[in-house]
């Protein structure tokens, strides 16, 4: 038995089909005629154009066009002249073969990416890398070949890239298993988009099983089994089953309102990170959107993304949604999460540092451009605006005026929006918690951020290995926070969610509907799981 | 009038003398002959030396002996072979004269300095400035000479160095103002100790004045004025006259046992980080230390300090209190403290990192050689023990486990300890406050360490000038956290101190008195002050 990280629900038993990883190994070679190096450059890129709009139309049509987004943002990257060019001015400069340059610009990016705090974006290194692969297998010739599989196959790789998972025959795959990856790696995603399970992060799993092993795929526990014996293979034949079963059972509360045995009503919110992720949370019966990180919009461009285009993106997810509501929190970024265009100082502790509303209150030319796109989106459906960090009311109110500035701009243009649009805060920071019955006074609700509020409350960065093991969302001191946070919400007659992991943690809904938690918002994958608790309850 | 900050408190009027800036140009230059170039900075060290030697004993005299230990510092840096060695080797490799070598190591040293968060240790690179113009000027032959002058002067200068300061004749000096420096630069330290007001940081002050120019030290507000008209100068001296009456009022004081209003014994004790530090403490009318500072002994060194010079340290600290309480932190650091034998991974950040009692529980070899000193000094006075950084019971627990088995070891080796020696807790983590009910029934005492606890609550890194106004004593979640921490203290019948910057803020005593704050702990030049608002209050 090995164990790794469950990335995607769910059993599976079938044969292993071995994804070898392809390491090309690159000379670095003195170049006399850069110009024919720069032209063979560029006909390696056109090549791994043409594929990848092949890749993209086989994708769109087998898992949708959502999850072949992923391949218009590969082919974007082979268009765009920064990247392009950076290698070309490398081959040039530094006379080396087109191989070369091109691997140092791609470990430049990924390293960029990977330095980022936000594991999504992070995981947007392996894009640059499979975009890479690409360009330099049709550099060297070493085109990488569809693999053959039958029925029932597991594949296991040591990652799998975006292009590697659109070649495979997914009507023959029925588990993924890798020796990197994390929760939000393509693999993981994909696996999840297919309702297959998935496990990574085994580290030499690619080396323990050869192709025709018999494997067992835990993706609940996060493990796998090697050439089972009888008994091991008979007990997960029955978890499978049972799995199963229990998948439609929880299917069948898509659309069912969820009640506490207390007989209130809960509502459970889905979380998004672009437009395109309501479908899913539509998908898994959520009943609005908790959380829509807007930092989306923002990153991974040139600059500052306008108030049409951002109107644009806020009218699509309301629409969607219908009357169901929509929280949208304003531009959390800032600290660690940078961007480009955007230069903040160097900080000592970016976690206590100048982000969120703290930036957008310093910089209300930014502010008020996302301000008056939500305004103008907020007729389109159920919008409501969550201002992130908050710890005094002070800020609070200052958003605000902020807001009615925009408010009052917008009347003077004859442009409409919703006047009595609900506006409300993240409690993330020990002391909007602490003080939460002052703030409940003046807001219209509150969502609690627990990534945040445990980090702060414990004063532990849960990205630092060596201090990880003190976050604990069971804390008695967090558990507090949050009741007080509750309770002085529901004095005022106000409601309170929670968008942090917290909220879809299965071993933390009980206590939080005893708390009398009003909305719960998660990724999608676990609404249908946390319905089910909460009617438990 | 001109604006700074104040440094020592008092009001002066004097004539001014102004020390100019006497910057040295260094020219870089090409050296053949390194064994003689060598020779000759051999020659400026040992001049330096034996110059600082008659500066150490003349401070002796002047100021105590205490705070002419800071020559006998400058002196051990001319004996650090590490220094020197830096400065030859350069002059060597590099075949430069020995005034650039010399500027490059103390630059190096410098940064080094003043790249540490704690202000005490930032300040100390003025040290190494001072001890490197110092052997500039015998490598140039520019010595400074002392200056003449007459009663009642006010000395200007950019910034006073301890050789400067040593040699002014202080039966003459009333103030002293400077373009630069904080609340801990030398000059400050050396105003606070001769009793006389200082006023830093006001830029610009030597462009501003001439010799002989009349001027006002208000080290109240921080301002000076230069040639002030007759109605001002008048209200300075019933300033001066009420200020030094006042003054008086409070050093009858020092013997005073401090009652709040309500009839309450409350204990003003002082914090400091060497044990010569104590005297100052006792002068001032301190009833114990709230705060003994070990990372002091850790700091400026190539290796752990072992155990018997760790014992003598604090049984010097608790033998010169007497019968006082004195509580005595165990070790601070990791995160942006930093030791050079103690290398710890880089972290993103480092407040919500690897330090104090994680450190110390995870590197049991360090923390049982500190706990072993600790209980060895007990039995000469009335030690405390405190731990810092605690977010939890588990910790608090595990510390204690520790603590006993370097009891059972002293037992076995038949060394005395007080068995019945007292542990408490730092709470300056928003988990130990919000969580204080429970604590409160296992640690023999609390003390709120203010600055973490307002940083943690608030989410701001007061460091981090673009959200230092975040950064609220007077916050009413902060406020709430310490009432909260009072109560649950007094609950269980224990003591509740405090030990950060907001326990001697005159601002915030009154409430902190209707608390029901038990122990107030603060700078020695504190204390005489806060024992008159306590028993106002």
């Amino acid at each position: 038995m090995k164990k790794g990280i469950s990335a995607s629900k769910g059993y599976a038993i079938g044969k292993v089909v071995v994804k070898m990883k392809t390491e090309i190994s690159i000379e670095k070679r003195h170049i006399d005629d850069v110009i024919q190096e720069k032209e063979r450059f560029q006909k390696a890129l056109e090549l791994s154009k043409s594929q990848l709009e092949k890749i993209k139309a086989k994708a769109e049509k087998e898992v949708g066009k959502d999850k072949a987004e992923v391949f218009e943002s590969h082919i974007m990257l082979l268009d765009d002249v920064e990247f392009a060019g950076a290698v070309t001015v490398k081959i040039v400069n530094d006379h080396v073969n087109a191989e070369s340059a091109l691997y140092d610009i791609v470990d430049l990016y990924m390293k960029t990416f990977q330095a980022m705090e936000d594991e999504y974006m992070r995981e947007r290194g392996a894009d640059i890398k499979d975009v890479g692969s690409r360009i330099l297998a049709n550099l060297t010739g070493n085109n990488s070949s569809i693999i053959d599989m039958e029925n029932n196959t597991v594949v296991v790789a040591h990652d799998l890239t975006p292009s590697d998972t659109a070649q495979l025959d997914k009507s023959k795959v029925i588990a993924f298993v890798t020796d990197i990856g994390g929760r939000t790696s393509h693999s993981a995603i994909m696996a999840r988009t297919l309702e297959i399970p998935a496990v990574v992060g085994l580290n030499d799993i690619t080396d323990s099983v050869k192709d025709g092993d018999l494997i067992i795929v835990d993706g609940v526990e996060g493990e796998v089994i090697i050439n089972p014996d009888k008994n091991t293979l008979n007990t997960y034949k029955i978890k499978k089953e049972n799995y199963n079963k229990e998948r439609e059972k929880l299917k069948a509360l898509i659309d069912v309102e969820t009640f506490t045995k207390y007989g209130n009503r809960v509502e459970v919110f889905g979380n998004i990170g672009k437009p395109e992720d309501v479908d899913q949370v539509l998908k898994n019966g959520g009943e609005g959107i908790g959380l829509f990180r807007t930092e989306f919009l923002y990153m991974d461009r040139d600059s500052m993304p306008g108030e049409e285009e951002q109107f644009n993106a806020y009218k699509t997810v309301v629409e969607k949604m219908g009357k169901r509501p929509v929280i949208i929190r304003t531009l959390d970024i800032g600290g660690d999460k940078k961007l480009s265009y955007l230069p903040v100082p160097e900080e000592m502790n970016p976690f206590l540092g100048y982000r969120a509303i703290r930036l957008c209150l310093d910089r209300t030319d930014i502010f008020k451009v996302q301000l008056r796109a939500l305004l103008r989106a907020s007729v389109f459906g159920n919008l409501r605006i969550m201002f992130p960090m908050i710890s005094s009311l002070e800020e609070f109110l200052k958003a605000k005026e902020i807001l009615k500035e925009c408010m009052d701009e917008l009347t003077k243009e004859g442009k409409s929006f919703n006047k009595d649009l609900q506006t409300g805060i993240m409690v993330e920071i020990p002391a909007a918690a602490v003080n939460s019955d002052e703030l409940a006074k003046y807001v219209d609700f509150f969502s609690i951020g627990t990534n945040d509020l445990i980090q702060y409350t414990l004063a532990a960065d849960r990205m630092n290995e060596k201090v990880a093991y003190i976050y604990n969302p069971m804390h008695p001191a967090v558990l507090k926070l949050i009741k007080m946070t509750i309770e002085a919400a529901h004095k005022q007659g106000k409601i309170c969610g929670m968008c942090g992991e917290m909220a879809g943690d299965e071993n933390a809904v009980e206590t939080l509907v005893e708390y009398g938690l009003d909305e719960f918002s998660m990724s999608a994958s676990s609404i249908l799981k946390a319905k089910e608790l909460i009617m438990k309850k």
